[in-house]
């Protein structure tokens, strides 16, 4: 049987919900390993609707999970359903849903409050010692998710750099196609699209993100 | 000055848009290949908004272009602005936006009606000479679009495989990890989603698509 990955969503698109590029390239890289994945989205509202084209808030609601299922042609399943268990490791790509749909980092910066169903199945992966892999803003719930003194980055913004300090995390600066790997704690990060200009170059990141997670659920 | 390719989406979902992994894949092949590229879109009214996750249509109306700018990060502009003289050539991803949106083949088989704005800048590019890619469901307008004795496939789907023989067109059979050309008329088509069960098998023959289509610039 081969390994199993759980890849958590938060809407599809950058602005509201999940970078549709960061999630489609760590499906491939997985589909590409021979490695099993399964997608996964908390059945909430989405915090806001952004139109994509003006970059403005709409009038409207959206579901964090039925959106997601765009995401992954409808093979998803809610958050609340996620048995670490039956998962040899975890991936979250960035957009700004990890920041406003899973936590509210957008608004309430290092006092941010974190969707209770993630923390709980996120503790339970970092308990059993699973690979964990976060990408682009994503990274910033590292402290309050899995706790202090563990090494992340989201690229090189001051600003949420440090509130990752604030909060006691470590963050450490990084180029768009490369990954921070936190080997105690079995933690990788990548920038993405916090940084990212071109798809090629935060494929790269990807990539490598995803192949390191593969090697560390050997290890 | 690199190379300039333009990519036409019809929304943001298999289901009722662009298939949002052909999309990707697509563009990230470009970037690559060092290919600049731009999206567009024709600014209307999807024809349904479909719920991913219960596959069920729901009372709610959606833009076309402003749903397709989730899949370009917002980089988009609407399809009547499309000049075929800026570009070397044109792709058109699948998914169901392709039957529903840029044509009514979903509901009028070979009866359909495409997008007039569509019909008129793919015209364009044709009597240029320039390449044209289509995946998935999208060569099925090929018929409509270009004219009559262009091979293209869908893949293997007897009923749509029918519809493009009666239009006039050629449909080969064709494995999901490659590509059918028309050197002639300078089309490629990969059947993409219309047959794949694997991302990494979708990559492989749109990746081939849009080498090709790199090629055919060069002749």
């Amino acid at each position: 049987m081969s390994k199993q990955v759980a890849v958590i969503l938060s809407g599809c698109g950058v602005q509201d919900g999940s970078e549709i590029y960061e999630t489609t390239l760590t499906l491939l890289r997985l589909d590409q390993l021979g490695i099993g994945y399964r997608c996964f989205a908390p059945d909430i509202d989405q915090s806001d609707v952004i139109d994509h084209r003006s970059g403005e808030a709409v009038e409207e609601r959206r579901s964090v999970l039925v959106e997601s299922a765009r995401l992954a042609r409808g093979e998803i399943s809610p958050l609340a359903e996620l048995e670490a268990d039956e998962f040899d490791a975890v991936i979250l790509p960035g957009g700004f849903g990890a920041a406003k749909n899973l936590s509210n980092f957008a608004e309430a910066g290092a006092d941010m409050v974190i969707h209770e169903g993630l923390v709980d199945v996120l503790g339970e992966f970092h308990e059993d010692r699973k690979p964990i892999g976060l990408m682009c803003i994503a990274p910033v719930m590292v402290p309050r998710l899995l706790g202090p003194g563990i090494a992340v980055t989201i690229g090189h913004d001051p600003g949420v750099a440090g509130a990752i300090s604030s909060m006691g995390g470590l963050h450490r600066s990084c180029g768009v196609e490369d990954i921070v790997v936190d080997f105690e704690h079995r933690v990788v990060t990548t920038p993405a699209y916090m940084i990212a200009t071109r798809l090629g170059e935060a494929a790269t990141g990807i990539f490598k993100l995803v192949d390191r997670i593969d090697e560390l659920m050997d290890l």
